[in-house]
């Protein structure tokens, strides 16, 4: 399997144009606020969305419009949630009532997405003017101005795209995506926006999305705090002339594979950029008896504030990784635990069949100075892995959550 | 039902007598740490434990002394938890060998508890010298010394004690306890010790405290992490006369009423006393569809880390509480929810029908800045309710936690 980081972002895959703007949402800001990625042809459609029981209104509008398992584009405002608002609904159909007059294609061809303060109303007057603008200024080179008009709180654009092999045919696939960093945060929503020039079946784009999501994205976590307005898309414009994708075997593997590789950059980036965060951890478990439970095992010790904010401190504090992994839900043995702490500066075994480790506490700290710690658990009861993404635990995620409005 | 505050703590009740000692395993500093409870006769003894898969060695050793349902005293150690330490099974067995030793009773009739480090080895020679001059000061008025003994980062004493009517008999019922991080128990390490002069049958007590500790202790959250030595043991002397409480009804309600008060006052006090807190969180949720759900609702928000840094910040960011309400696991609706914030400086509804309701933020502002806060969530979608406690999160939890234990 071979594939290759390419330059372009979400616009790297033919077909795909993209564009962002400051329309005005952001009030008293001069930011970027409203980005559109649009494709030359119908595309295969998948999306994944929060499972939080309060919903923002674009999530009901883009489950609607990608109910037939395709879509042209994509829309997506940061600044205001459209989440919690009586008029929601009517002002998200607008919004893709705007888009389609822009385009010339019809409102039920958008994914919609937003992202900012909850329960405030969303204006239309910035989509009056905003949305025409973003259609004059699609091009090739717009995925960076796309990435930059979602972002709230994020400190740095994220971007990045593949090439890879199917069948013969050079296929690409490339991302976009925002997490959490600071101004107005009321909400960490997590969005990620994947264009693709692979062919393949919606239903197989749906399920690709939904397993590789399961292991990638939704394995990162900053504070536990599942927003109402999450959402991962993939459009895929089938233009790259691979034979279209249309059942489980070698052709899905290798398009899961490149979309796992894209996903896992995606992740590391948006727990790195997490609200505050200087480090990002990862944390990897080995030998579990299944991989559920190593998922949820990495995933819960990551979210520890207690073992986060020891990171912080570069203290290397294993017991409250192991107080974690003992309130980890599911039917498994803690008592033959080993755990490394590593990073660029080296790595070291402080916790073996879950007890002290003799190690030195300097040693310790010198590799836990570094922005990049690796959490690797043997849990010593089976064969299966898996990886989450955390950040650390900072003044800063508390100024900039407390300071808000202030 | 007349439940009257006294004092005395956890040697108001009849029979009990307790002491708190330096004993030298809080190493480089001179605070107590070593606490004992004991009684002039054989009590009932009821005990709920973390549920944490990784356990401390004490958690083991009191599960068994307390199999037969009676006791006589409660040893407790504070700086070290004793857990994830091979020889901790050992050590935990000579600390009853020595209270036994000095008090001439039994090995098995002591309830034992530690809190501190994690993965450290306990050393029994300040036991040894401890224990002893723990038994000579025992007295009536010991009960602050001990729960002075127990506190790890905590920051106030934790005792209470109230006298309630048993059939024409005064019974009392004080507890000690300890929180401040590691605080999710789900029964840091949270311990809180009961003793009352009620007569009542071992299985009723533990019934008693099961019940009460699920809707009371386990509703409080600091940080979301449970930890491995979380206890709340129970001991009952029978010396305040009443006839013995040998099955439901009355008798067993008005001891359940007494129970249930004190340890309301003890979540509230563990709560508002929360790793680098400066608010104690209230939440109440109302018609709900169920009581489990109403619980679950209630502890989720204030379990939210967005949430709590907003209540730092003064912040009434309504949003982030539906948002919490949201991600609650259960079948319910989130769609009618209203929300007023609450405090000795008056009271404010920010949020209805699970939408914005027009409310001055400085108003709300002002009625933040108490150190008291009530959220009160009526989810207009039955007839149950529940109530959770927490704290904000602060810089300083972040100072403590990134620092522990250097």
């Amino acid at each position: 399997m071979n594939i290759q980081n390419i330059a372009g972002g979400v616009c790297a895959a033919k077909g795909f144009t993209a564009s962002g703007v400051h329309a005005g949402i952001k009030a008293g800001s001069a930011k970027a606020d409203l980005a559109m990625i649009l494709c030359d042809t119908v595309c295969s459609a998948a999306a994944v969305y929060t499972q939080n029981k309060v919903k923002g209104a674009p999530i009901f509008v883009t489950q609607r419009n990608t109910a037939d398992g395709t879509a042209r584009g994509i829309l997506c405002n940061s600044g205001n949630a459209n989440t919690c608002n009586p008029d929601g609904m009517e002002v998200a159909q607008a919004c893709c009532e705007l888009a389609a007059k822009a385009t010339g294609l019809a409102p039920g061809d958008f994914v919609l997405a937003s992202t900012g303060v909850i329960g405030q109303a969303l204006a239309l007057a910035p989509f009056e003017r905003g949305v025409p603008e973003l259609v004059k200024k699609l091009s090739k080179e717009g995925g960076k101005d796309a990435a930059r008009a979602i972002m709230t709180t994020d400190t740095s654009v994220k971007e990045f795209a593949v090439e890879f092999d199917l069948g013969g045919s050079t296929c690409r696939l490339g991302a976009i995506g925002k997490g959490s960093g600071m101004i107005n945060p009321n909400m960490a929503t997590m969005l990620v926006f994947l264009t693709t020039d692979a062919a393949i079946k919606p239903t197989l784009l749906q399920r690709a999305l939904s397993d590789v999501a399961s292991v990638t994205l939704n394995q990162i976590c900053v504070d536990g705090d599942t927003s109402t307005n999450d959402m991962a898309a993939i459009l895929a414009s089938g233009l790259a002339g691979n034979a279209c994708i249309e059942e489980p075997g070698e052709g899905y593997e290798a398009f899961c594979d490149a979309l796992h590789n894209v996903c896992t950059k995606m992740s590391r980036a948006l727990a790195a950029d997490g609200e505050g965060a200087t480090k990002l951890l990862e944390c990897k478990v080995t030998n579990a008896r299944t991989a559920a439970i190593a998922h949820a095992v990495a995933k819960t010790v990551i979210a520890s504030d207690l073992f986060k904010a020891a990171m912080f401190g570069a203290d290397a504090n294993w017991g409250r990784a192991l107080c974690a992994i003992g309130y980890t839900p599911g039917d498994f043995s803690a008592e033959h635990v080993s755990l490394v702490l590593k990073s660029g500066a080296g790595q070291v075994l402080v916790c073996e069949e879950s007890a002290h480790a003799p190690y030195s506490e300097e040693e310790a700290s010198r590799i836990l100075a570094e922005n990049e710690i690796e959490v690797l658990i043997d849990m010593h009861d089976g064969v299966e892995s898996g990886v989450a993404w955390g950040c650390d635990l900072t003044y800063d995620y508390v100024k900039i959550n407390g300071d808000y409005r202030s």
